[in-house]
């Protein structure tokens, strides 16, 4: 059985990579690439799965789990600069897809082992990344 | 391939387990143990995986799947209250994840079992649980 | 310029009016008259109608306007019996008109009278109420 | 890690099969065999399984994405009635289930086969469909 | 103080004015004009605005006007061809705009003349219409 | 009648009043006033209010209404820095509240005057501006 907490968290960012030359970033990253930086509302679904406790009628206190997304997530990263103000992404591209795989590590790393670990992360309506850390 | 049909009921519930005493009620189930019960709209998608009919062109109707959920899940739960109301919880917690395994046992028994089961149910927009029996 | 709040809760009610006898409550009220309860996730919309000020750019700083709706509303309902735990709906039927109506009372009196109020409260997906005092 | 795409089309359609006469076609079809049509909104979500490119940080350029799904679905069945104007369909019955079946192998045939693909098509905010090839 | 019931429905139809010929239908109506039709889910929401009665804590009972909106919109409309099926589009061109005016004018013919009435039609989810008989 | 077009643009921004010493800004503008920015999904409805046009069916051609949006609002502000990149906010904090003042500006200098107008703006799904220019 699996359980999802969902929480937002609001950010900037730019998509360029610094061993590109100008016309490679602004060919690949397109708009993403403004050097002033753009944002987007995140979303972020963060699924435990694991077994019932039969006490509690929990896999796990969902509260519990809120708590950990907000320390471990938002207090990082909301209204922040992921490229300026967040050293997960000092060397690493803060695309959609290198977001959700930071957010599952960090998470991974304060959920007991016992339970595995799926993250589902909207950037916009449109576009979202699933990760499981396969 | 799956196929899902999303329904809707309207509940009553209280958190609470008789063979803790007050103090570990609230501390384990804080607001949610409140004596005079609160609620919820949950909302149920429910999944049957199988193969298209090539008669009919469906997995299976979901008028059908539709009328199933109504009889299983909405006569038995909407506008009930979940601890009084509702023997499938005089000895159960009716936490989200007990609830979605209760519906998961119920709908079982009267689908076919040709076809695979799913099923997630929302407690908020935030709390969701996912099972599949396994 | 109009701002707007957008917050929940979540709480059991029963509609009855004691002076009707048990058919005609059954007959007006039907399911939402279980003497059990039932319950909703209420979405509540606050909309503050009023200036902006050129030195802050808001109408309203939307924290302050949270923080009045979570002290007055969430406070008061969230996770209650609005029919047993809320003094509001002592003598009075906690339909979602009512509750539209105590809430904006509730708001009006603890924001500045130089703002206009609405509210508009969703009691499911399907049904919603909107009021501003008049 | 998956990443994920949604896009629109509106389109008409009939249910109906040519082998059953009209009674067995308004049994099994009910409203969806009316013979001049209705027609819904469909919302498509495209899911790509593949690994982050170290270089750009994307499993797949999600605009390239939305270019493949765009030539591939949205010119085929965009403000098209599915029966009459598609060929996809002129053979098979145009259900939730054969649209995201034809759908798959469309984009199945445009994206590298390095990836894996999902999709899932909502045909009402109630029914939806997965299919992954299996 | 308004109460609201969301509805929805599913519809083909097409875009023409038999006073035009193809290419000004073509330039008006693009897509939209296509002769074999294409089709739409309707989302409705139903606004009526009068006094909470004391007795019952409801304007109007949102089960009696989901009765009056599943009769006149409804069962006219749904699973139908608005061009073919309906009279009301005979000789009125079956825009978002014309339509939320014909089901304003059939709900207004059904609703006591002591509530006002307001309509909010969606086509698309970025596409709706607002109508209040004015 | 009033005909509604939904847009969506992503953009960075940073809050705060260059009048104000760095704590003031602090304490009224919080999070919303990190130097290096933070960014949001808006999402954008624009409503014109006009008669139907009898030989379209329309009241304004939102196809028409969405190029309009699209040069004024989404080609000025989507994917850009709204303090850096864009000089309606050379001199004016760009709150939520003055992002949609200067998007009816914006608007309103190209649409109609036959046409009333006015704006919903959702910064969040928690904060949202209403602006009709009185």
């Amino acid at each position: 059985m699996k359980v999802c907490r969902r929480e937002t968290f609001n950010a900037a960012h730019r998509l360029f990579n610094p061993a590109f030359d100008d016309a490679k970033n602004e060919a690949i990253f397109g708009k993403c690439n403004n050097p002033n930086y753009h944002g987007h509302n995140y979303t972020l679904e963060t699924w435990v799965d694991g077994e019932i406790d039969p006490e509690t009628g929990y896999v796990i206190d969902l509260k519990i789990l809120s708590d950990i997304v907000t320390e471990e997530v938002k207090e990082a990263f909301d209204h922040r600069n992921l490229n300026l103000d967040c050293p997960e992404f000092a060397n690493l591209i803060p695309t959609a897809e290198n977001i959700a795989l930071v957010i599952w590590n960090k998470l991974r790393a304060k959920i007991d082992s016992k339970y595995s670990l799926e993250v589902r992360l909207w950037e916009t309506e449109r576009n979202s990344i699933f990760y499981d850390g396969k």
